[in-house]
């Protein structure tokens, strides 16, 4: 499936600062890219770079100078590929058996508290017994408990928050996914990208869990369709994969994110509802 | 410095359970492990991983099965070399300039809030422009506010409350330590070790600052020599770097930790108050 | 029903301290006191005093001079009234029609933050009409859900930590149910006291909800009976209701409880189950 | 001195609710109301109340009943007397020696968590003898490092946060200098009043320490002369005295506060660097 994402960004500098950007997408197996185009006005001095060999995040260093403004466009054509399987055969993956890259993904984290909801998870879904059930479980849980409510929260809102608070949006409720299944047990990152069709249109973030031998994506908020992500970032929460981290004085004065059908797509989008019902679930590989 | 350390651990299981352990010392540039032992009785099935190219820590994880109780010894004979070099001469890397490998540790982890204490960070520290003066400050600034009180603190607690409580273990001294250096935008990491000279003997935590273009480890609650350090774990905080996770119903029973000299050597400690005297610090390459 | 009530506890004094006790059974419209010693060996400067009409707690304080050790007793006969009603005939008083008395048990207060709990609160349990089943719903939640734990908890543990950690003392399971009844618009507040047949002896903590125009009595770990307690302390959580509040440096060296009948008296317990099934509910007044 | 104050508060309701106001200036032995009016537009359901005999706050309850807009206004000339002694001849009250009313003032409450500010509070303030030294040293130190910037906090900021995070206004200043003060074991509470000469024009919040026999005012913010203001509400925090307390679902569209002189009183600011100097405080009875 050929996704044209694409993003528009425009900080106002009050003082010279440097960006670490985090929006061009990955480049994986199962996700290419066609076309790239990346620029900022005026011309700054910039550095791409990467920060281990796992994630696969496209981190862009810039600094802005003596520059007041900058005008940041990023423009990609991606071929994404999900492999899709029957998810209920899956059986559950002790920690025992667990492929190493994964396990520091059952540790918690800056939003991910797995440690203080341990009991809270267990009670919740412990008696589930298939790892997809269970995962599905968590995900239903959230969206019935949290409501998604644009500006109840804030950069340093967690999981632990929002377990009890109940507002949030999609950063917070894949923060509060992931630690619910690092407390099961399950090896969860987050999940940040392009969205076909989310409304309004962003940046968006979802789920991993690693079941069945493969990073399978969840939504909680059910706001995206699973097949219509364009990957940018992974990580164990959204310090791994912020879309913007600035060191200095920066703000943002615009931003407008696209997520459109490459020429010639029929799209038949896969839901969360709909996984259920079918057993199956997606995979992508980062 | 030729150092022999080791550890024995012992373990009673409730329920068959799975134990990652980091006991391991780290095989590196300045490290290197003469001879080793690691036994576990009775035999159980384990395996020895690492889960990236970067920090070198070597985990190990075992089955209880139906054993009822471990009794895990360790023991290695380790080679480590420090490099001293004039810190004062030193100059601050703005986040510009950084190697990328050290970008993941400016950002908030689980135990290191560093976006909470942002302000807190600057007001006592922002002053202060050589960083190696900078970084020591924060050690200092820490160990005259912290009372080390054993038993005041758990594995939940974090630098965000340790900076008002104003209790802990060596743990959470790094934590804190940790917190406030990424606040002034320093990247800053765990290190767990064997530590010379440690009354009582036990694991050690400290932290490493990225200065100069080295990671240079220093210790808030001065109780180690800073050249009398075997590293075990390097990480974002104790979520990387645990002696033991715990995946099931187990406890320890017993635990003792040497770290003793190799034969004929002779040491020379360089502790936190000379250093500072003599504007020198230590690095060690993981 | 009459009660023999009292507690022995023995205090270690490291320098010259004051302590605020508040063991005393209260005296009320339906609790009186028959007959009560109340010692402190040695000799020590004492003040008994209340701080306001309202809430009749009897605090003793003390000052512990020179002495390194002192020894507490306090004996008590006392007669308590208990009014049964059918609660299940009680309609819900909206805030505009509460007795002003009751409004400061609706605000949130140290262990009880009932402002971050609404959501929550209200997903539970909004939509269950009647008052008594919905604070009695509330109590069997937390009972289903907080596991009773000894030692899980500390001084410091409110109701935010609680209804994720899921795991306390009495103490606890009172706060979370006050907590969640405060959310809910029901004055809620804190019972502390002495209770027949709880296993084993202590003091108890329970809560009370303003229903029906009456303070009616519940306890979220079904430990003890409800027409078993004698009332000591009443206030907003905890805070205002300490067994012992130390200033300087004391430690309890050793405490025990009583609570059995007076001569000749049989008890019929009525307990949390019997009330749902009969659809009564107990009050006391304060 | 003379005072004209007054507020008009605009509400929109959404659907039927209840407030509770606490807008009405107090009365008592230094405050004294010439004339009042209050007038809620339009007439709706109302009961003025209080809670206790001690803090004299005068709530308001009114129900908006069908109503979707309510215009409440209210005026009142207030004559404020000030005591002003000499504050350095003050002694330090042991806890055995307050008087029985001020002793809830030392235990922790919602958002002045003084339990756990304990150390900070003793190391910090903990070697100043003189008890009013002492307590201008907390408002001192909280004017030096913590920032006033409107919209940092929210209505869920607390001391714990406050002490680290590092910003916040008056509501989140005086919360902190409550909690450090009661964990110096100074009865300490909430002033809510009008302030002559706030810039801009608002409802103020600052506190109170119980020294030298009097209830002494204090401004961590320095904003307001500490002889300019007309006293609302008094209490543990801001939950017992907040300006609304909203049951249902009503917003606040618009909101004037006036404090002016009455005619013919010319005024002479007494205000925190003033008092220092000259080593007076103020007090004011309520």
């Amino acid at each position: 499936m050929l996704f044209q994402v694409g993003c528009e960004l425009d900080y106002a500098a009050a003082v010279p600062s440097t960006l670490i950007l985090n929006v061009h997408a990955q480049r994986g197996p199962t996700q290419t890219i066609l076309s790239e185009q990346f620029s900022v006005e005026p011309r700054v001095k910039l550095t791409e770079f990467s920060v281990d060999d796992l994630t696969g995040n496209r981190f862009v260093r810039l600094e802005t100078g003596a520059h007041k403004k900058l005008a940041i466009r990023y423009a990609a054509e991606v071929d994404c590929d999900f492999q899709t399987y029957r998810a209920r055969a899956v059986e559950a993956t002790p920690v025992a058996e667990l492929v190493p890259s994964t396990i520091p993904y059952l540790f918690p984290s800056r939003y991910c508290q797995s440690d203080r909801l341990s009991r809270l998870a267990w009670d919740l879904f412990g008696s589930i017994e298939n790892p997809h059930t269970k995962v599905v479980a968590v995900a239903d849980w959230i969206h019935e408990n949290v409501e998604y409510l644009r500006g109840s929260t804030n950069s340093m809102t967690s999981a632990f928050d929002t377990v009890t608070q109940r507002t949030g949006v999609c950063r917070d409720f894949s923060h509060l996914a992931i630690a619910l299944c690092r407390a099961l047990n399950i090896p969860a990152r987050y999940f940040s990208g392009y969205a076909y069709e989310l409304d309004p249109p962003d940046f968006h973030a979802c789920f991993e869990c690693f079941i069945g031998g493969s990073w399978v994506v969840l939504d909680a908020t059910r706001l995206a369709h699973l097949n219509g992500l364009v990957r940018i970032g992974t990580g164990r929460d959204a310090a791994d994969a912020a879309v913007a981290s600035i060191f200095g004085k920066v703000s943002c004065t615009r931003m407008a994110v696209t997520c459109a059908l490459g020429p010639g797509q029929t799209f038949k989008p896969i839901d969360h509802a709909q996984l259920n019902q079918r057993g199956v679930t997606l995979a992508q590989t980062s």
